[in-house]
């Protein structure tokens, strides 16, 4: 588990443009479990970060000052930006944003990767149909509350498993969810089985470990498992060992996928697009968890393996 | 484990016909590691077996008597049958062989159900190309040498592991295996890292356990992994602990699909087929290992735990 110790702040210049760059003074900072991954010296599915060098993450900014003809001064832009006040970026790696559309934020949210992560590897993969039992864990978190949301949008029965009483309150109340587990207050193998009658036919796994067992025990003929992430392994020293799914996906004739999002970009405006209807529909929710101030980015990005947010943790680094 | 003591043999007369029912003697019958699921008393792809009823399993027989008109005497069959002399079976369960189109035991081995659980738990579930790296478990047994032929004529790098050197000589020199490994004699982990260096693409999974770890540590971008079998499983207590595949799954976009070849029964007229066609090609060979005599049938069966058979572990009842 890493600790604020192993980040520190440095001041540097303000960087000098080259011919197609764009500056962008940072607005938002995305702070994602994915990034733990790029923490250790092993292959992953993006490479490691470099030592003594910034992060790089997901962002929303502001252009300052612009050598390319696809962006003007006042330009709301999101893409990868290193963990800075003010970036030089290619101007073919940022996206502009439209403030009238959605909050900036969203951008970074629903509208986003995590927006479009639940979108693909919920549909893409699992293919839900109306009345199925989709159990999510992580429900809580960006890319959860929006399986959640989408797994309704389709007629499923929806059970979310997430780590407080408040997240599940919000789940329930908020985002029509059928049934939630509190994983640190319950048994999550009875109280699953207790919310899945029927089985479970898609299983949407954010967390891993002893949670996702317990989802896997119950899954029906032709079950659907979609891997997109493995929160209570990031800060294992080896890798975990625990309860074989294989002889469950045999006898079940059912399927387990990984994925990263990136797998799905040919076909991002699709989703930006599908998204986008359903939020402007009203039938798409979104949560955000604001931290304020550059200095707290790390602070931010280690609360998530407590389980401190629910929906999309930002960090907001100027107005 | 099973011992020869689980099993009796009792006297009983020929059973009665009823109109569409056909009386069988049988000739072969079928011993397969599928059929120890059914020996538990729990939820499997299959019902269990009952206790003090005769087992029941693939066979190939000879009509004697017939209340069908979709049979006559001296017609040779195939389907479920029980282990007995003689089966009244009805007749819409029994499919017609030709023996002149190849030997009567091929429809229990590369015509049959052995053959169309490779044929579509290779090509549906994993889709192999042209030079991709396919490791096969189990790859002497009736399945596995079928996936390993079927792989070569996709144009695949083909790595079989199998339990002798006498077997991994077979799948070289007969099948063209382009790599072998024997899991009783070497380190799976090591040898296969060598066998592979580029990878693993596609892995056939007949056996589970630290087997299948040792090519899931290998995986590719991309790979997927049909789930056929667990032998190593089925004569566990509890269900066994081990390395979680999701985080591979997760980095490497990959996919495991169990399944059971009666899925695709609407297809296998489709595979039967071009079965067919690649054994009158000359692409296809297969290997039987036959015991003789119907008392023998449970230590023929009880021999597949200890990896005795080469190719399709048959029983030969009567000429």
């Amino acid at each position: 588990m890493p600790t604020t110790d192993n980040f520190r702040i440095e001041d540097t210049d303000v960087p000098q443009l080259n011919d197609g760059e764009v500056l962008v003074r940072t607005l938002y900072l995305s702070v994602d479990p994915y990034m733990r991954s790029r923490m250790n010296d092993r292959k992953s599915y993006v490479p490691p970060f470099k030592l003594n060098e910034p992060i790089v993450g997901g962002a929303v900014g502001e252009v300052v000052e612009s050598r390319s003809p696809s962006f003007t001064k006042g330009d709301i832009v999101t893409g990868m930006l290193s963990w800075r006040l003010y970036s030089a970026a290619k101007a073919e790696e940022l996206h502009k944003i439209d403030p009238k559309i959605a909050p900036i934020t969203t951008a970074l949210n629903i509208l986003g990767i995590p927006g479009l992560t639940a979108y693909f590897g919920l549909l893409d993969i699992c293919n839900p149909q109306p009345d199925e039992t989709v159990v999510v864990s992580g429900a809580a978190g960006a890319v959860g509350t929006a399986v959640c949301q989408i797994a309704k949008i389709k007629g499923c029965r929806v059970v979310g498993i997430a780590g407080s009483d408040d997240k599940n309150a919000y789940l329930k109340n908020e985002l029509q969810v059928d049934a939630t587990i509190n994983y640190k207050t319950e048994d999550v193998r009875q109280a699953l089985a207790n919310a899945c009658p029927k089985g479970v036919d898609v299983y949407f796994d954010n967390v891993g470990g002893d949670v996702s067992d317990a989802a896997l025990l119950l899954i029906n003929k032709g079950a659907r498992i979609s891997i997109c992430g493995q929160i209570s392994m990031y800060n294992l020293e080896r890798m975990d060992v625990g309860l074989r799914p294989q002889p469950l996906l045999l006898v079940n004739s059912a399927m387990m996928k990984g994925f990263i999002v990136i797998d799905y970009a040919p076909r991002f405006a699709e989703g930006v697009t599908q998204l986008g209807k359903w939020l402007a529909a009203g039938k798409l929710k979104y949560a955000e968890n604001i931290v304020e101030g550059f200095e707290n980015a790390p602070r931010a990005f280690l609360g998530l393996f407590a389980g401190e947010n629910l929906g999309k943790q930002l960090v907001k680094v100027a107005e």
